[in-house]
């Protein structure tokens, strides 16, 4: 399981700022430190962008690629913002992402054929909303894979987020149950080893319960692991979680144990 | 998923030392703990008592029940121990447990049916060998039920346990991984809800790497959870275990998610 850490996003005063003032330094700064933490992928989360966006997600993007080599994720809904950061980024990318959405498939599926890269598909209805049941979610993987495929992409290039639902939500338990039903039935169903990316933060939102909300990661996690989960997104800082990912890792890879690896 | 105490065992100096001077107090000290930190059952791991078994179990199964009314699980090879237990029991009580060893079939299975208790079946061979994969656990399974059934027990008292492997087995990370789909596939098979127990303390073995031993519980703990294990036989006293099993329930319980409940 690759851990792709959430950190590098825009509601972050201290990126926030540095896009402002266009000051690489705090970036890479941590950038730094979610590679030092474990991460296999960086996300770059950085909401619309609004005015500018072309030179905001450009200079991220770069700001980002000049302090590591891991594969950056671009985490934005807007298509131009996405296309330039495509534009400037020298190392590997994923889109992150697409749905059923039709501003979506026009006009950020192409970028992925564009740009030849892998590109995440959200288990959402073409309005946005959640599919109620594990049934409605394996439909639209299979819709998200047509529309893949009839865009002159590559299905391996695809990956499925299944959108973890808040534990909160009246029926979010079932939704999260669901949702590992769903990852172990996309290879079977798509008949390709399918890729797959959650994202944990989604699990808890608002704030307090900092204490619960992690225990409610660590629980989560080993099923999501042990479903077949590809990549989880997270937040690379909780350290427990990162080292949950770890053993989870003891049980679910396939070489000879040793504690070294915890 | 009911958490089982395993910490009153033969094991433990305090309560080797109290079955040797016959002192209940440092015994029922330990299940009073025990129970407030969120024991549903006491696993009474008498080990096999040589001398004086009938007088040493029926002297440590009062002592339990004379600090706690929650069901106790008798944990002993030896049948005529396990008899003496069951004899002097006052409250409900498990039989932990029988296999398809000869001996085990003959003298402990029929203490089920003569007092009408739930009994434990490990899926070992006849020979005590771990089985190498879910198949042959499975017909394992199969044979156990129905050795249940001639017995004349009803099969509702069947509770299985497939016998967590050590993750510094050479194969270990494999064989738990099979566990979990034979405790998916039980009910199935067996055509009943049948319900299932787990020891998380059978994953580590020896001393040291005491703090990554309990992450390794932690992330294993909520895999079997999700697989819908029943019961879970761990060391109360690592809390973070406890809170992580209690975080599971948020996930698999139907009841409106609360945060109190963590």
């Amino acid at each position: 399981m690759i851990i792709v850490a959430d950190n590098i996003q825009i509601t972050n005063d201290t990126i926030d700022n540095a896009i402002k003032i266009m000051d690489p330094t705090p970036i890479q700064g941590m950038v730094v430190k979610c590679e030092k933490a474990g991460a296999g992928a960086i996300d770059i989360n950085s909401g619309p962008l609004g005015r500018d966006a072309e030179k905001k997600i450009s200079f991220l993007v770069e700001a980002v690629q000049a302090a590591t080599d891991l594969p950056i994720l671009i985490d934005t809904a807007n298509p131009v913002a996405m296309e330039a950061g495509l534009k400037v980024s020298k190392k590997p990318v994923i889109i992150n992402g697409f749905s059923l959405e039709p501003e979506k498939l026009e006009a950020i599926l192409p970028l992925a054929r564009k740009y030849e890269t892998d590109i995440i598909g959200f288990l959402l209805y073409p309005d946005s909303h959640v599919p109620p049941d594990r049934t409605d979610r394996l439909n639209i993987a299979v819709e998200l894979l047509e529309a893949v495929q009839k865009a002159g992409i590559d299905k391996e290039r695809l990956i499925i987020d299944p959108i973890v639902a808040p534990v909160a939500w009246e029926n979010g338990r079932f939704q999260n149950l669901e949702i590992l039903h769903v990852i172990r039935l996309l290879p079977e169903l798509l008949d390709f080893p399918a890729r797959t990316i959650a994202g944990l933060s989604n699990l808890t939102t608002g704030s307090g319960y900092w204490d619960r909300k992690r225990l409610l990661e660590k629980a989560y996690l080993p099923m999501l692991a042990e479903s077949g989960l590809t990549m989880v997104l997270l937040n690379i800082f909780h350290s427990e979680t990162v080292r949950t990912a770890n053993a989870c890792g003891a049980f679910l890879n396939s070489k000879i144990f040793s504690w070294e690896e915890l």
